[in-house]
């Protein structure tokens, strides 16, 4: 197994590129950081290209990884170095981005969620971590939703994009889509023109969108849903944390009580 | 007004200092970042030692600011030194901690929310703001929870420590009194011994305890409790984040639909 121990080295480059969206569009990769997040990627049978794990780390796993991967041991330092965190674990993979094209015409059931501008890469990964706790089927990130497979996001999902389905798209094409399948859709806002969400009982099929942490779901998508929805707010906080606001809408509409 | 354009200037140390437990101990203050939080402690009328801005932001605000509190004009390096962070807004107050002793015999109404062993400060800020929203009257730290004054608890809190009773104790004894006075007190656990959290109705009175972020709710605790809740898990995650959980939980438990 080749070892490497700096991160001059050419691999360790093209690893650290990782964390930025340029470099994971040059290399057609991710990351995975930690053990956790690299047993899933090997459940879901995606494509690796690469294991890279300091010795301790290689020694408790390798016998768990696909025969036939790439396996490079490396030094502490270059872990923190690909990590950009001085304390990783220490084992990471790099596997395929995964390039979907996904036509919302052909959804028919399930729910899913829609991310309409959620700037903080940790409420997007808890988001799509949420929404696979709630059995939704898929979350589609719309224009202006951090990337991804940004670091950040990638470890907040905890390994829940390899359970449902995850996109990015325009909203105002999957919105269409639905309500030509007779499927609803609906908004979250804090104004009380929208409906106490407690109107709301068990889902099978259908939307739910939640908008930007400072604007709110933007105008323009909130007139097309089939109708917006309100947390009601009982004390003097003057808004939910989205991943929060997100996880009582989504756990209502799919518990439905 | 007194201006400070140097990060080596003995105030700004004692600032810089506040981002530490021992720091805010030692001086018996805190730091608010951010013309939101300094505007809510203006209105929940907290003791002021010092305001601090940049010229740009004293001109916005200096009008607002209560009469007789020392006001220092900083330039932005100090205010990122202060902040701990590359851009912060540039407005600060210092404000007196709160020596609070709240023997929690005298509770006889209101929902509680208990927080055993909570280490992350963003989870602990926005477990306090979601337990605002859905109208709690008081949060418990417990031991292991991460500090309530620390930097990012207080800027995830939002401001909600002014609204509702923060304290930090120990949960044993605030089960203990909360069971003497015919109060509830609800674990959460992951495990389905516990019961699910939909058999629980609106209550007027009680306590929710959340657990640690990897070892949940510890077991000394959760034998205690008159129950335990789970939220049933229909996906593949197996785990919420903590405070997507407590916001389910709390707003099922004050809604009670």
């Amino acid at each position: 197994m080749e070892r490497i121990l700096s991160k001059q080295n050419n691999k360790v480059k093209a690893w650290a590129k990782l964390a930025t969206k340029k470099g994971r569009l040059e290399q057609k990769t991710y990351l995975l950081d930690g053990w956790h997040l690299v047993q899933e990627a090997i459940n879901a049978k995606a494509k690796f290209h690469a294991i890279m794990a300091t010795e301790e780390q290689m020694q408790e796993h390798l016998a768990d990884v696909p025969h036939g991967v790439p396996a490079f041991e490396i030094s502490k330092e270059v872990a923190a170095h690909i990590a950009g965190s001085k304390t990783p674990q220490g084992i990471f993979a790099e596997v395929t981005l995964p390039e979907k094209t996904f036509n919302p015409s052909y959804v028919h059931d399930g729910l899913w969620l829609f991310l309409d501008a959620i700037q903080d890469p940790g409420n997007v990964g808890t988001l799509v971590r949420t929404a696979d706790a709630a059995g939704f089927k898929g979350v589609v990130l719309g224009t202006g939703t951090a990337d991804l497979y940004a670091p950040k996001v990638v470890r907040a999902m905890q390994g829940s994009n390899f359970h449902l389905e995850v996109l990015q798209g325009d909203l105002n094409d999957w919105i269409a889509a639905f309500k030509e399948n007779d499927l609803p859709v609906y908004g979250s806002e804090l104004n009380e023109e929208a409906k106490p969400y407690q109107d709301i009982h068990g889902l099978s099929a259908g939307a739910l969108i939640v908008g930007n942490e400072g604007q709110g779901l933007n105008p323009e998508l909130a007139k097309q849903t089939t109708a917006n929805l309100y947390i009601p707010l009982l004390g003097s906080a003057e808004s939910l944390n989205v991943a929060v606001a997100g996880g009582v809408l989504m756990f209502r509409l799919s518990l439905g009580n």
